[in-house]
């Protein structure tokens, strides 16, 4: 049995303004779960279903039963578990001056923002900007999508121009007509600039972006884009491939 | 108005039974109607909302209002304009032996295939290759992560096992411990094989490779794996730029 009022706060989580008033959201599923108690991350409660109470040790857990379960999960098949995380504090933000960042300006599908933070984790790119507008990281559906990999990478929401003010990195932006990434000398230490999946990158930050480099595509051009996260996949993979040499 | 029938009939092709009952699949939006309308498939009928008419010009037009729109689309904000096409009928399939193909081993996903289905559109590769479980091409989530990439794209649904007795090429797996790929001679012809999102390639295709790849990380290995979509994204496009060198 979960209460009534804990099971109206859980809901309540699918939603940015609860988040941020009650500082938590969820996160489902023993895997996702156990990535993030390994992270700077506090858990506040989590609930399983009895079969799996062995799968974790912590204090904070409760069982529940597949009913109670399906009331408070976000999810259409409900995993074995769902905890609720405590949302941390930001202290002072102090960008590293050197290796690879990467800027995310207005990116709004939580599928989107889920997979590059899975891809940053894969790439060792531990601090991700992102414009205020860019879907929230806590987003139970980016959570999902992150597959743990939310501990480990740093997501700052910050005004870009802020960001810009203090940067010293060349900044890499991806534009459908910039120059193929192959033709230009990638340095080991830059920014790279995603805009968002229907517009690109923004008029203001566009003024930020010193390289304005493109995927080339393959035989007849027919597709009118690629997908935002596809596009970071590549172009992180070919910076971390090429970077300073 | 829409016909009480042709409501039922609509909606129940968001399940592959009805849409191979009735050989019909659901496009929606005008961008993604327009691309396919350029391509082999055969437009049956097209609603629209009245200020959009103008957009198309085909005689299978019928105005529809907003109402009556969100009975048949398969959207939580429905598009402008949904249209229902033919599913071809395949003829007799003859794969080209050169280029560069694309084998997908159980992909499960809708977003996923969806989003390989545009990649392969970017990277001039015509025809796909999946095994019968691979999720239906003409699915309504499908269709719409291709953005209108389907009508360039040949999806043939075949016995894996029967495919490669077939194949000439060599054969290019993607395995979390496969060798980086930088480390691999890349041919410009030659087969890629990506597999399901949880278990990866299936034994049995699995002898089916002969040169078992992956793609590195970078820093500490803490991601425990790539989306397959983005996998593909960053595979496709290393065999595109260096295949043949």
């Amino acid at each position: 049995m979960v209460a009534k009022s804990q099971i109206k706060l859980i809901t309540s989580l699918a939603q940015k303004k609860y988040r941020q008033q009650h500082g938590l959201f969820v996160v489902e599923g023993i895997k996702g779960i156990k990535e993030l108690l390994k992270s700077r991350f506090k858990m506040q409660i989590l609930y399983v279903l009895s079969e799996n109470k062995n799968d974790f040790e912590s204090e904070k857990t409760e069982e529940i039963d597949q009913n109670s379960l399906k009331k408070i999960s976000f999810l259409k098949s409900p995993q074995k578990a769902l905890a609720v995380f405590k949302i941390p504090q930001d202290g002072e933000i102090n960008f590293p001056d050197s290796g690879l960042q990467l800027v995310l300006d207005d990116v709004r599908d939580p599928g989107n923002l889920g997979t590059i933070i899975r891809l940053c984790d894969w790439f060792g790119i531990t601090d991700l900007i992102c414009s205020p507008q860019t879907v929230d990281c806590y987003n139970p559906k980016v959570v999902q999508a992150t597959m743990g990999s939310l501990g480990r990478v740093n997501v700052r929401y910050i005004d870009l121009e802020l960001f810009f003010e203090q940067n010293k990195l060349p900044v890499f932006g991806a534009f459908m007509d910039g120059i193929p990434i192959y033709d230009e000398k990638l340095p080991e230490n830059a920014i790279l600039v995603l805009g968002n999946e229907g517009n690109g990158i923004s008029e203001a930050v566009e003024k930020q972006v010193q390289h304005r480099i493109s995927i080339p595509q393959f035989g007849n051009v027919t597709a009118e884009s690629l997908n935002v996260a596809t596009a970071g996949a590549i172009l992180m993979n070919t910076f971390r491939e090429r970077g300073g040499r």
